[in-house]
């Protein structure tokens, strides 16, 4: 059973839609043969999705991700640049103290990594 | 004899002069002392390159790298997501499955990845 | 003692405020624990922030990084491409022959790379 591992890296609010749409194509491409470990590390703009009105239109589609297993990791630096209370991280999400930190990790494990 | 590996992911209509410059820079530069693999993989509003107008203006130069080995590759997700013929691909380009995987894939067997 | 080695991709004028930004929070997060390669690899529009009004706001924060270590790079063909005399790179900053190839070379080298 092959396993990927792939890291997501949004940085700008009007990356989500494409970002999104691109895991649900690789997830069904790979689906029935192989597992993955997927990581959503939104930093800087990217974390914008929280309070911005996108967020009602693509929560649905990244819950469904979450339950299917995607990690959606978001920069408390960037949190904190922009003001944005913690509490409005969705609850399946979770706080990293430094995107870039996680991103540069990831791919340090052996993440391969897309800018969408 | 070096061979450098290297994917580039063009996500972006307006993303695909710099590209080609890029490799054609890249080209020139390592040409006399190594090989290279170099894929060029269109996703997302990437493939609009079939349907627009730069199209007639960037193909002689996209032909040019083809004959030097380059391999472009057009996801078909994203083929369908804009309703764009098949034969609207260049006779010497090819179709993957889907472009994220393809990248991911490269990376998985030592590809560089480049987003331009 | 953990190295991090990291390259950052600056190829759009625009991306310079979000990459330097990215490399602080980076540096200080990993600073007490870590040492880190970091070089930024500037190519295509992103050497114009040699030459944009932007230059004199953000140089101060690059010279910083640089006295800290970080390693800017700048693409002698993206120079040629826009005109800009090799006089105005900034005298604790490097040009190298192509960006592409320097970012290539650095991921065959086991960085990272980060598109901010």
């Amino acid at each position: 059973m092959n396993q990927f591992k792939v890291c997501f890296h949004v940085s700008k609010l009007e990356d989500w839609p494409v970002a999104l749409k691109n895991i649900n194509n690789f997830i069904n491409d790979i689906s029935d043969e192989s597992e993955f470990d997927i990581k959503v590390v939104a930093n800087s703009a990217g974390v914008l999705i929280l309070t911005n009105e996108l967020r009602s239109e693509l929560e649905p589609t990244m819950k469904k991700l979450s339950d299917k297993g995607v990690i959606f990791e978001f920069c408390n630096n960037a949190l904190n640049l922009y003001k944005i209370d913690k509490k409005l991280v969705f609850d399946w999400a979770k706080v990293v103290k430094a995107g870039i930190t996680e991103i540069v990790r990831l791919q340090e494990l052996g993440f391969s990594y897309i800018k969408p």
